[in-house]
């Protein structure tokens, strides 16, 4: 599922240094072999927006470039561009003649150097054979979990953790992004050669207060909707307290730390940055409802999860209300988005 | 494209002998490290009907039976499905936990043994990288060229070969067929490793003669209803006479002949069948309308390359000429469906 697209292309540019660190990485490893005939690369979560493509054609020229100031052999790539299921594969397929005419163009390549699968499946769990790829990538996928946590009946009126969440349901969240992360490391621990390289950008927190307003902001505004709603009787108190959302906005620590305990990996970076969501940098500065574009990105990223709970009746008024309540407070605060990169080496 | 899923389900059954051959010789091949820790199956042309994972569950419990024998070390499986970009991957993705199912029921796998792609683009063409699968198969989709041949004006209100088409046509079309099995033939050359297997079935011919009725019947009907409907001025003459299908179906000697001349295979078997497509065989026997199944699925088949020459309108009625032509054909006489099957290794 992608996030705001025009923040999400920002937050790609940003963490590129770090992409091309690990790939000249990838090339610099002592077993020369690592890379035979074919560099295997795999999108995690790529969704279907405009970003998709961006950062593996982004990553086939950098390789290009390594090559090249190498003098290796020529390579051919295969690209595996992953996601659930339901995603939009067909849309993301008939959009590759527009990565096919970059990495030719960009990176040099002949028409029959570059390959693209479609994989479909939850990154929580293996999607790959043993040893088969060489580098795997996720961007703002990753801070979803496989399920809402067990035991945050407590978290009342809240959908996500907010300031009023009590402890258990703090833990309970923690506890469910533990032990997801573990299964995703594991899983890639087995597909990546040894030397693979790792790079994952989290919606993430500068904090290491899980509660923070800084990480949690998008979603108490959707809560203060809901509590509207309900005071409204539009909809029941009791569905809204039965509704939490599995995500989870880790802090660079409690990434690090996952990976050091699964032990599978080498850490070489950990980088934290924000990007502004803001009308003005948005080419916005005009539109007098800057709260309509966050709404309706956040729309298309919670959009099902929303209807399936409540039903389809009220969808529109929840995100008619949320680009109000957003844009009030847009005018008044800054909103931050932080982005948390890990990038590492497969033992 | 899937054609006739439940003839097709028959062929397949037929088929299985020679892709249960197949598989036990790239056990065998001297190399004992063709197949790693990874073996690597294409389907070619899957489509996306009921038939569309039966070959390949069928190749995975084959290919288990065979490791269980030799007790050969365990293995994974990547299975690749191919066909064009506008087929629905979604249904097929939707549909792999039956896969899933199926082969781990019947072959014992365990669940993280099994992984599967879905590969967008032309066989025409390459679509893997070098040397990356063990083997291939394609059934009931070579039958489609890459193009309409050129030269084929003179073919006038035929929309495929028949008694009735000049010399110049039948050459084209038998050209255009030589052409794109060549580029299959060298794509899939490049990318089998050595000792790789490959079992093509094509939707056929049984005699040499390309315009024989036996291969050129279910579009000889196709011509009926569209010159029915250039008499009674629903359609136009010209509409008619600039439409070709670009299919084509080849006897065995021209697809071995295609074959040899290419190089990089070396033919295990060539083997033609036929099945009957008859409303008894097919539970039709108490419908009334027994041209209304073939019919729909011919329409599965080339709705859209119809649709799009004589536009939207006027499909229906196109199927439902064809539905009746079909069936006071089958009162009197058997329809047959050619299937040449070979079997090959890569050099």
């Amino acid at each position: 599922m992608s996030l705001f697209d025009y923040e999400q292309k920002r937050v790609i540019a940003m963490t590129k240094p770090i992409r091309e660190e690990a790939m000249a990485k990838l090339f610099s490893q002592e077993d020369q072999h690592v890379i035979k005939t074919t560099l295997c690369v795999a999108d995690l979560g790529c969704a279907s927006g405009p970003n998709t493509l961006t950062v593996v054609s982004e990553l086939i020229i950098t390789s290009e470039k390594i090559r090249h100031e190498r003098s290796t052999a020529e390579l051919e790539y295969q690209v595996y561009l992953n996601d659930l299921p339901g995603n939009d594969f067909g849309g993301v397929f008939i959009s590759l003649p527009r990565l096919f005419q970059e990495v030719n163009e960009q990176a040099g390549l002949k028409s029959d150097q570059c390959f693209v699968a479609g994989v479909p499946g939850s990154f929580y769990g293996r999607l790959f054979p043993r040893q088969s790829l060489h580098f795997v990538h996720s961007s703002y996928s990753l801070y979803w979990l496989s399920q809402v946590p067990e035991g945050v009946e407590a978290n009342k009126r809240n959908i996500y953790l907010t300031s009023t969440s009590p402890t258990c349901v703090v833990k309970a969240y923690k506890d469910q992004f533990q032990k997801d992360t573990t299964v995703f490391l594991k899983s890639r621990s087995k597909e990546l050669v040894k030397g693979g390289q790792m790079v994952l950008t989290y919606w993430g927190r500068a904090t290491e207060d899980p509660t923070s307003t800084e990480s949690t902001f998008f979603w108490d505004m959707f809560s203060a909707v809901l509590n509207q709603l309900i005071s409204e009787e539009i909809i029941e108190e009791e569905k809204v307290e039965a509704f939490n959302l599995p995500i989870y906005h880790p802090s660079s620590t409690e990434v690090a730390e996952e990976v050091g305990k699964e032990g599978s990996f080498v850490i070489n970076t950990v980088n934290v940055s924000q990007v502004n969501v803001d009308g003005e940098e948005n080419g916005m500065s005009t539109i007098a409802k800057r709260g309509e574009p966050p709404s309706r990105l956040m729309r298309s990223v919670v959009e099902s999860v929303f209807a399936s709970h409540f039903g389809t009746a009220v969808i529109d008024e929840i995100f008619e209300r949320y680009s109000r309540v957003i844009e009030d407070f847009m005018s008044r605060q800054r909103i931050l988005l932080t982005n948390v990169t890990i990038s590492v080496t497969k033992k």
